[in-house]
C-alpha cells in the first residue's frame, strides 16, 4: 500500500498557484497596502531583464504522516539570472542575517565575485537532490559547462507541513524547475519551493516585487524573490501596522523556527562587494515586516546584477562598468522597499493549507488586513499607490 | 579677534542636556510613542549593572565657520563595560552595516572576542585625539594595563553643526567624559559625542534604551546606546507611522549623508560569537526608524556581556556561562526594540540647534509627533505601554 | 559491456590502504622527513580522544571513460568529533583561504559556533548524495537528532582519475564510510574521498598527522586530517627543500585546479571565535608545502575542539571551559606542523595510479626524496625525530 | 632636564638607513639567498609605477627609559598609491590574519572597495596622532578632499627599544613622512614605522621586494612592502632553511608579542574582492618565513591595485578593466614570493641596535646567514638568481 501510495505521489499536482503581474489574484497593493517606490511592470524579479523563474510544486496525499508516502507539500524553484540559454556568470554578493539555514555554493561566490548558474530553492533534507540534479542539468544543457560547478542550492524548512524525511523532491522535479523557468509573470505563494513554507504562522511561500528607479537616478530595476518561511504572529507589521498582533486565532508556534532566502536581481552595474551591500539591504526589508531573525531561522540573502554581460571571460580582459558607490541609495532603497513587498506578496497569495497529520494553516484574511490597515488609517486608496502610474507607464 | 573667539571655547559650555530616567524631560514613550517590550528601571544602556557612561560636551561660538575658532558642536562620550575601575575585559563581537565609517579596535574584538576598555563615541576627525588619549587615561587608571592596548573609537561626521576640521577636542575632553563616567541616569540629545548630530534631518545625537525579558527567559537586560546622525526626512518612521513624510518642514540634506553608531551591553552569558548576533540584529532596529543604510553612513554596532567576569584573564583556564543559542531569541528582540526606542529618545530628547555658519536643526517637535501618531491611531494612552508597570517594578 | 562494467563496479574494491600509525608502510617521518614538535602516539587526527575516521572507498575498472561506468577512484570520508554514538555538538569554526570549493553547514558552523555532526569529505559533484545520505543516516543513528540538521559535506574534485559525472557515489557508501568510524589507526592515501586525488601531480588523498603540547601548555593534542588534491610540481617544499623542483618526472598540469580540505580538531577547551583561529593557521602549515592556493583551489579548513561536552545543550545554561588567548601560541604551532606533515603523510602513503583514461599519477618516490633531502642536508637520522621519543612514551 | 632632552628629540636623527635598489648595502639576494621568480628593477614596492614611499624616522637619546624623555626609536612610514599629487581612489582589499593590532579605515575600504588615501604605518600608541595628522595633510594638499575622510593607518609595538609612551611623533613627523614619499628606492632596516621594530628576536623594520610576472602573463608587478615586528628566535627559516634555530645568541622573548604589517601594491587591474584574495597570499609569504601567526601579534595586509584610474570618481558611470579570476595565479604566486623577501630585506638592511634600558636587539647576521644557506646547500651562486638577468633588463 506505501507503494501505491508513493506511486500516486509521483503525479505532481500543480495547484494553478496565482500569477504575480497576472489579473486572476490580488497582490498585497491590490488590497490596498501602502507601498513606497515605483514597481517595474510586473512587480516581480522578471522585472530584471533576463532573469526567469521556474517552480515544480509537489502536492499530494492527506492526513497523518508516513514517512516516505506523504503528505507532500514542497518543490522546487529555480531562478536563473541570464536565462535558461546562458552560461554567462553574473557578479554576485551574499550575506548571511542568520546561518540557521543552507546555501550551497556561496564560499565560491564569495570568492570569485561570480555566480555561475541558476539560484536553486527547496527543502531542507532536499538540497542533496537539488545540488546534484542541478549538475546534471548544467552538463547536458549548458555547453562548455565544467564538471566541477558548485551550484548554489538554499533552503527552508516545510516539515510542519510536509513529509519532508521522505525525500520527495527527485531529480525530474529539479530539471521541471528548471526546464519551465521563464521570464514574466511569476507565480507566487504555495508553490515551488515555496509550496510547504508559513510565514508569521501564516501560509507563506514564494514572493516577488520590484522597483524601478528614476531615469536621472539610472532607471535601474530592482527585483526580489523570496521564499518566506519564518516569524511569529505577534510581530508581523504590515506597512508599520502591527497587524500580527490583530489577527490572532491559527497561531501554532511556541517559538521562531523559520527563514527566509532573499534573492535581489538588478541591471545596475554593481561590482561584487556592491552587490554585498545590496544583500545586506535585505535584512532592512524583512525587519519592517517585524521580523527579528530569530534563532532557529536560516536567513541567507543572495544579490545579483545581470549588468556587464562577458564578465566573467576566462581569457584576456573584461572591460566592465561601474556604478559609483555614491548613486547606490536609490538602490539601496529599492531593495528595501522591493523586499518588504515580495513577503507581504508571498504572505497575500498563499491561501490556507492542511497538510502533514491534518496541520492547517491559514492564509492571511485579506478583508482582515483591510480592516486592519483601515483602522490605522493606512489603507491606500484605489488607485493611490506612490508607484501605480509609474507602473502603468513602464 | 580669532584668538579671543579661541578662547572662549576653552570654556566648555554644558547646556543641561536631559537626563533620561529622571524626570525633567520627556522621552519617546512619555509622548505617547507606542513600545513593545518591558524596559529596565531607568530605559537606559546603565540598567545593564556595572555600565557607565561620561559625556564632554563641547557648545561655544556662533555663526560664520571660522576653522580653529568654531562653532564648536562636538564632544565626546565613553561607555565604560565594567566602570571606571575595572580592567576587566568583557566578551564581545561587532558588525559594520554599513562601514562608511571608523571604529578603531575592532579587529582584535574580532580575533580576541573581547572587548578590553571603554567605546569611545566622537566626532570624525577626532578619532586620533581620543584614541590616544584613551591611550594615555588607561595608562594612568588602570593598573596593569598594558601598552599596546588597542582602544575602541567610533565617530559620526557633525561638520554640518560643528568646526570640525577645528580639532576642538582634545585630550582633557577625552579625559573629562571617562571621569564623570556614571551608572544611573544618561543623558540624552546633544550631549557628549552627539552634541553635533542630526537625525533625519532633525536634531539627533545621543540616545539609551533598554529591555528586560521576563525572570523564565532568565531575567536578562539589554541595554543599547546610539550616537545617531543619519536618515533624511522622508524615510523617518516612528512605530511603523510615516512621521517623516508628514513634517515636511527644515529639511535640508540632498542625500543621506550620516551614520550611526550602536552599542548593545547585557548582562546575558552570551559568547563572542553570539554577541556579534546581537550587534547584527542593531541593523533590524534601525530598520523599524526607516533607515535604509546610505552609502555615506557609518553604521557599526558593537555588542558586550558584562557576564562572565574574569573570562579575559590571562593564565589558567576561565570557568565562564553560556547561555544555549536556542534561548536568544528574546534577546535579538529586545535589541531590536530597544535599538528603536534609543534612536526615538535621542530624536525626543535633542532640542533645535543652531550651529556652523547658521546651520539651523530643528528638534523633532513634540506636539506634531504626537498629532501624527494620533491620525493613525497609534499615540499610546498614558499609563498603557506594554512594559509601564513591569518598568515601575523593576 | 559497459552494463558488465557498470555491475563490477558495484562490488567495492578496498584495497588495503595505509593505516596510519601501524607498522605496515612508512610514513613521512619514517623517511627522515624533519619535523617540528612531537606527534601524539598515532600521529593521527584520532589522538584526540574521541575522534573517529571512516572510509568508503570506490576503486573499480580501467580505460578509457564511459560517462556512469568508470573507471571509479573516489570515496567518502567521515570524521566524527565525538564518535558515532555521540548526537553531542562541538564547538567549531572555519576559514576559506580559497573559496573554490563547496563545504556546507558552514553558515551555521559560523553563526551558531557548533559542529553538530561529522564532517564528510568526498568529490565534487557527490556533494549532495552525501548530504543527503548523511541526513538519513543522522536520522536513523542519533537518537533525538532534528530533521532541519545541516550537515558539513566538503568536496575536492577527482575528474583526472576518476568518472566523476558518473556519480558514483551512492548512499550505502556514505553509511559505509559512517559505520567503518573508528578511533585508532586511520588509513592514508588513496583512500575513501581521497581515492583519486592528486597532489603536487603527485598521488595524493588523505594524510593525518597530531602534536601534543607539553604539559605546562597544557597537554592538549592537535590533530589534523586533510584531503590534499592541490599543487603543482614545482612548488612542492618538503621541510623546506625545494623537492618539486628536483623531481621533474610525471607532471601534466597547465594550472593549479585541485584544493585541499583541512580538519583541525583538538581536545584543548577553545570557543569557537578561537577555532576560527586554530583554522586559519592551516594555512600555514599548507603554504610551507609550497602552495600558493591558486585560484582553482577549494581550501577549506574547519577545526572543531571535543571539549566542553554538554556546551550545546539548549536550556539552561551551560558550564564551559576557555583556554586564555594568551595560551593559544603553542597550540598554533601545532596546527601548522601538523598540517604540514598530514601533507606529506598523504603524498608518501599515496602510490601510483591509474584511472580514468589511463591517466597515470605518479606516487611521491620515497628514495628519491631520502635522496634529495640528503642533498640539502635535511635528512633526518634515524631515531633523530624532534618528537621521536616523546612520541614512544605517548 | 626633561625638558631638555625632549627638546633634542626634537632634532630628528635620519640614520642613513639602506636604500633599497641602491648599491650601498646588501639586500637578502645580495648575500646569496636564492629566491623564486623575477624582481621588478627595484626589487621595490615602487617597482608599481605611480607608488611613492617616504619615511619620517626618529632616534635620539640612549639608556634608561624616562617616559617622555626617551630612548627614542620610532618613526612613520607612508606609502601613497598613486604618489602625493594624487587624489584618484585606488581599489583595495584587506585580511587580518591575527587582529591584535590596528589599521584604521578597513570598515570603509571593506564597504567601498576603495583606499582612498596613503597608508600609515607607524608605533602602536601614535596611531591616533598619525591619523589626525593625515586627515589635516590631505585636507591641506589634496584639492577637494573631504574632510570625513577615513585614513589608513596601521601600527606594529616598538616599546622594546623606544620610549613607546613618551608620545614622540607628532604632526610633523607625520607631515615629513608623507612629503617625503617618492618613488624609486626605498630605504629600509630600521627606517620610518620600522625603526624601533624587532623580527625573529633579530632586528626588523622596514622592508620590500616585487616580482614582475612574464609578458604572456600579463606582464604585471607585484610589490610588497613590510613593518616587520614578529616571530620568536627558532621559527625563522630563510629558503627553508631552519635558520633561527641555527643561530642562538641574542634572543630575549619569552614569546611571540610581535607584528607585521603588509601593503601589497600591483598594477593588475583587480577589482577589490580580487585585491582580499592578494591580501590573504601575503600569509603565506609570512608563513615561509615560518611565522605561525602568534596571539599576541597584528598580521593585517592590505592590498591594492593601481590599476583603472578613475574608478572612483563619483558621478556617472565608471569603465574599469578586469582581470579573470583564472588568470590570477601568477599574481598569488608572486606575492608569495614578494612577502617572503621583503621580510628577509628588512631583516638584513636592519642592524644592531642598542634602545630603551640599554636593550640590544642583533643585526641578522650576514656572515652567519651565508655559512648556514651553505650547509644547507641553498647559498644561491652569485649571478644565478632565478630573476636576476631579467631584473637587469626591466
Amino acid at each position: 500500500m506505501r507503494l501505491v501510495l508513493h506511486s500516486a505521489l509521483a503525479c505532481v499536482v500543480l495547484l494553478s498557484p496565482p500569477l504575480a503581474g497576472a489579473d486572476r489574484t490580488p497582490r498585497a497593493r491590490d488590497l490596498g497596502v501602502p507601498f513606497e517606490g515605483v514597481p517595474g511592470p510586473r512587480n516581480a524579479i522578471t522585472d530584471v531583464k533576463g532573469v526567469e523563474v521556474g517552480h515544480s510544486t509537489l502536492v499530494a496525499g492527506e492526513g497523518k504522516l508516513v514517512v516516505g508516502s506523504g503528505p507532500v507539500r514542497t518543490g522546487v524553484t529555480a531562478v536563473l539570472p541570464r536565462g535558461r540559454g546562458s552560461s554567462d556568470p553574473v557578479f554576485a554578493g551574499w550575506f548571511s542575517l542568520n546561518g540557521n539555514g543552507e546555501m550551497t555554493g556561496t564560499a565560491w561566490v564569495e570568492e570569485s565575485g561570480f555566480l555561475e548558474g541558476p539560484v536553486m530553492l527547496t527543502n531542507t533534507v532536499s538540497v542533496g537532490t537539488v545540488r546534484d540534479a542541478t549538475v546534471k542539468w548544467l552538463a547536458k544543457n549548458i555547453k562548455g559547462q565544467q564538471d566541477w560547478t558548485l551550484p548554489v542550492v538554499a533552503e527552508t524548512y516545510d516539515g510542519h507541513l510536509n513529509d519532508i524525511l521522505g525525500f520527495h523532491v527527485k531529480e525530474k522535479h529539479v530539471f521541471e524547475a528548471l526546464d519551465s523557468a521563464r521570464g514574466g509573470a511569476v507565480a507566487e505563494g504555495s508553490v515551488g519551493g515555496g509550496t510547504g513554507m508559513t510565514c508569521f504562522e501564516f501560509k507563506g511561500g514564494i514572493g516577488t516585487a520590484s522597483r524601478k528607479v528614476t531615469e536621472k537616478q539610472g532607471g535601474y530595476t530592482v527585483g526580489v524573490l523570496v521564499q518566506a518561511n519564518f516569524g511569529v504572529r505577534h510581530q508581523l507589521r504590515v506597512a508599520g501596522v502591527p497587524v500580527g498582533r490583530e489577527i490572532t486565532e491559527g497561531t501554532y508556534k511556541k517559538r521562531e523556527t523559520g527563514s527566509i532566502l532573499i534573492v535581489v536581481a538588478t541591471d545596475a552595474p554593481l561590482l561584487p562587494h556592491q552587490l554585498k551591500r545590496l544583500a545586506r539591504r535585505a535584512a532592512l526589508g524583512l525587519a519592517r515586516t517585524g521580523s527579528v531573525s530569530g534563532n532557529g531561522s536560516g536567513d541567507l540573502f543572495l544579490a545579483f546584477s545581470t549588468a556587464n554581460p562577458g564578465a566573467g571571460k576566462e581569457e584576456g580582459l573584461s572591460q566592465v562598468v561601474l556604478l559609483p558607490n555614491g548613486r547606490m541609495d536609490p538602490l539601496f532603497e529599492a531593495t528595501v522597499q522591493a523586499t518588504e513587498e515580495a513577503i507581504l506578496n508571498a504572505l497575500v497569495a498563499a491561501r490556507t493549507t492542511v497538510g502533514r497529520d491534518h496541520h492547517k494553516v491559514l492564509g492571511l484574511p485579506h478583508d482582515r488586513l483591510r480592516e486592519i490597515l483601515k483602522k490605522y488609517n493606512r489603507l491606500a486608496p484605489p488607485g493611490r499607490q506612490e508607484g501605480k502610474a509609474a507602473s502603468k507607464k513602464s
